[in-house]
């Protein structure tokens, strides 16, 4: 069976290849890929055989980590899901028994691994792939499996959301209006959010914000790097300190403007990846009693993320701005360097 | 009838006086002081005339605020206590009517005050001093007044050991053995906390932080400034990660430590105030979902700390190290600017 | 100046009277009330003279808890409003300064007075009613004085959500489509609940809660008091186990309805008042670790119930039924004491 | 091998028979038990073939789930423990990968099972049982297999304290002096309760309980039952309303008691078994917002217990009463049934 695979072999050596479809374990389900997003992660894989300290590229592996299908093949003990049923994945792989997973912090598990991601592999830029049963959450009929392979990327904005503990009328400040930024967005104002401001550079990105449900937006000039006054302006934007700020665009100075923003014992959620190490006005942290907290992957958040598209709660598909098919993986991955694109989704179905 | 007391007029100026006892309003106790203890923060008040961005000496204000006296006399609306029982007070003065007071986060109240310092004044380094009700708590026969003055520090560090919630059977790091971190590393202890780690630069410290029931100590030497090496470090006393960190010396260096010492999911209290701003490492803080939380003052924690002393879960006399009489304040503050002491007590009673 | 206000004497003993309007001191606000709801609650009090244990009937006491006006006089210390503005009342009156509101649990505040009920008195079923400042909350100019006089009882409902601590995608069933049901299932919605079922034995009721956003109803008869068969008929009609129940009709077989619906670890809040005691199987909740968690009045929730009804998340129009004048106060009440009624809202504007 | 093992085969029919061992599957872990407790569930099973509505015997079954032993054998995948090692087993079997699991709350797994209980069996009532691994946990030196043994009813107290949430400060009343209330009285007190009253109807074990540090006691005499006089009683007695009530009695009036003793916003936490059915006080559980939790078997608590025990904040071996050789078995549940000891421990190790 043909089965062509993104597979990295490299520092910028990514090749499409040809491999046997893995045959499932007992507790391992095969899925024929149809819909695979495509990130900053993946390029930042890409371009540096590395992400953080722990994923290393020792070994080829197949990339791809935002994906659905449809069931293939299932191991013996799988009761989770059959052939035939449409799905999309988890790509936390967690193992359920060390001391983060029993205290229901899955992301964190001690084990954990990332399914897309070197050593585990098993990535969804591939007509086949074959993954954990615990990792795959059937879809309603509802979705799509654009809609579907979405689900990765909003699983992980439902879990910062979830991380700031956003409350019945809250008030948000959103940076960043990329992907992740446009669906936490989204997701604040699912958890009760009255008012939610996104801010970002790109007059456009946030008129889709503001399509999709955003209260305010904030346009900064890339030159307004002033982390005081920016604060004042997201203030003076939504009338009111914000309650809880989502850091979605790894910028330095947004993050700084996020703890200035905020009001006493207000929360910081981290989510976008920039520079190691970033200066934070930290006296300010303390005697305001701020929280940073710190924000990866997803926390057990694929049902939530499913049911709140089922019920219309977020709208994923306006974010979905290029197609690609899986043979033009590579131009996929260039445009998403570039940042010319919102977000790139890749047909993997070979119809 | 006489009240010296220690009067703020200016940067470096502070001046004993002789006021008038302050008549109590409706709401309102007066105290004959009896012991008040002296900190870092009282030196850097006269050092510098601030504390952070808020708190600005304008008028002069009587300084002091860690003390314990017996009650002259009481207001006519005052129901908690009455003239001539033993008190001590809690130096934060919440509204109670605020949004951060209804959700029970009083010491980020939005109209607080701190006793001791500008605008709000009512020092204890005074024979007298007149207070709000609210502010006062009764003590009981088995704590002497410099006990009952230790209720101040101890109350921050019980604020902090709650905020970085800590549970039964937790490894905790607290980096810091002065006054608050010789009572942290307690409060840890009594909150359930089965090892807990003192780090210091001073030897002595560690041996009054191990009498004081810490499990495990870890001297540096002042040049040993390596986060990651240090962080390994402590990983190797404990036999573990450690669950939370308490940064208590405000040393850039110990919290960017605690960061990379915290296992996934830890939890890092920063309650030491030192530069405004400091480099941590984000990245890290985000793929390991961190929690950084500031800590200021105290969230109602003096009949905690009132209990946890009268039941002996918390030793404080040994942290004292110098008394003096109000008289000599002068002194006392010079020692503490010099870190040549541990605690310093100030006795006002006038004996 | 006239006030004619509803003054309860006795047992059956409500009499309009004319009373001069309370000049407000310090701390108080007087309010030109415009509108007022009336609930089964005040029906209980004119009834039997008591509300549970601590509500009781001494002295004659102006009822009506659910109210909004415009402000005609503010004391000397009043900041939070001025004379003119649009306001509603939350009827708790906290002390600010107790054990529990010092830890922001406010609605059981050792010091507790409400608004419209003995010894408090101040009620809203008067042209004029003087209040504390802390319980007066400004309206924007989208809601009308109807709306405005709603935010009451949904705040009853926003604060049994936030006990049940709904989370993004949970499936809750609410139990009673009177008004505090029909708002509970919309806050619900509004916190992120996917799956919200109503169940109320009256058909026509069940029409208003789907109206309201319900996304599945139970119809049950009378006669059906067999509470695992209503729990199962309730997980099949939400297709899975509830996460979360909010009992809101004080029928005992309801609240044992609840606790066999919900799943291992579920929360039931109890919100609906009825018989003193009522026999639960106890078991069931010990061996799969049900919470039970009784709810009364609100815990600060005025705020965020005026930014769901102005974000328009939640309606509260459509469940006002019937509409009298203050002169017709008696009849209003012996409606909702035959459950002929959904809302009662009172005019006491005078217009 | 011989393996002699207590069989239930049916109501009242325990049957000592030679099994022989089972060899470990790859994530197994064979133990050669050295020490196993008896408790009243033992004896419930055995009268009855049942605990509560999922635990039903169909085939003969093992039974004993609190024991400790050394490793013997382990699987393939084994990684957490070794041949030779000394450890305890944890007797609940969670799945790691369903709902409740990801969510933390493993006790209420979706397909949880009891080691000691049909159909799990794998009983300690042997020589050797045979376990998954991830149930298994390494005792230190310091522990010796009475204390290990003792760790599955002491994880109990500790999950029961978890959930209670007990505060730095808290007043806490514990409801029967069995094992489970005598310890769960220690380990509120290593959890940071200031005090800690003790109910029971036997003065011998008070005497107990005072000797494992609890700090007030009531006696009751077995015809005092009503609930309102004694929760009375056990406010006098502590001088305060308790903030948490432990209910360890399964004895309805004590769970009545409970309810009207805490404070308001207090909690209830239901550990004990008894009638199906209780008639509680509901209204005030409403009025009062009283949480009650249900509890059962242990979340995870097992590496916190031997913290616990190694650190010497709680003492088990003064709740063993009587001990038994694995031949004396049906004499052992004769005593416990006749609740004529506290603790009973059987000898399983042939020496």
């Amino acid at each position: 069976m043909e089965n062509l695979s993104a597979v990295l072999h490299g520092v910028h050596d990514l090749r499409l290849e040809n491999q046997s479809p893995t045959i499932p374990q007992a507790n391992e389900v095969q899925i024929r890929v149809q819909k695979c997003g495509v990130c900053m992660t993946d390029v930042h894989m890409l371009d540096n055989g590395t992400v953080g300290n722990n994923i290393i590229l020792k070994e080829p592996s197949v990339i791809g980590h935002e994906y659905s299908g449809y069931v293939t093949a299932v191991g013996s003990d799988v009761t989770n899901v059959k052939a035939g049923e449409r799905v999309t994945v988890d790509n936390l792989v967690a193992c359920g028994h060390c001391a983060r997973c029993k205290r229901g912090h899955t992301n964190v598990c001690f084990n954990h691994g990332y399914i897309g991601f070197p050593p585990e592999g098993r990535g969804g830029l591939a007509r086949f792939a074959t993954v954990p049963a615990t990792c795959v959450h059937r879809i309603p009929a509802t979705l799509d499996f654009e809609e579907a392979a979405m689900m990765e990327p909003l699983s992980v904005c439902v879990s910062a959301i979830n991380r700031a503990d956003v409350k019945l009328g809250d008030d948000v400040i959103v940076f960043g209006a990329g992907p992740i930024g446009l669906m936490t967005s989204q997701v604040a104002r699912a958890k009760g959010a009255s008012s939610v401001c996104v801010a970002d550079i790109s007059k456009e990105r946030l008129e889709l914000a503001r399509k999709l449900g955003a209260t305010h937006t904030a346009l900064f000039g890339a030159d307004e790097t002033d982390s005081r006054t920016n604060a004042q302006r997201i203030r003076d934007t939504l009338g009111d300190c914000p309650d809880i700020a989502i850091e979605c665009s790894g910028v330095p100075h947004c993050l700084r403007t996020a703890i200035y923003a905020v009001r006493p014992g207000g929360v910081v959620a981290v989510v976008g990846i920039g520079p190691d190490d970033v200066s934070i006005p930290i006296v300010d942290v303390a005697l305001r009693e701020i929280d940073i907290r710190g924000c990866v992957c997803n926390n057990y958040c694929f049902p939530a993320s499913i049911k709140l598209v089922a019920s219309e709660k977020v709208m994923v598909k306006p974010i979905i701005s290029h197609r690609f098919r899986l043979e033009e993986v590579h131009h996929a991955l260039d445009l998403v360097r570039d940042r010319k694109v919102v977000k790139v989704m890749v047909d993997c179905s070979d119809n």
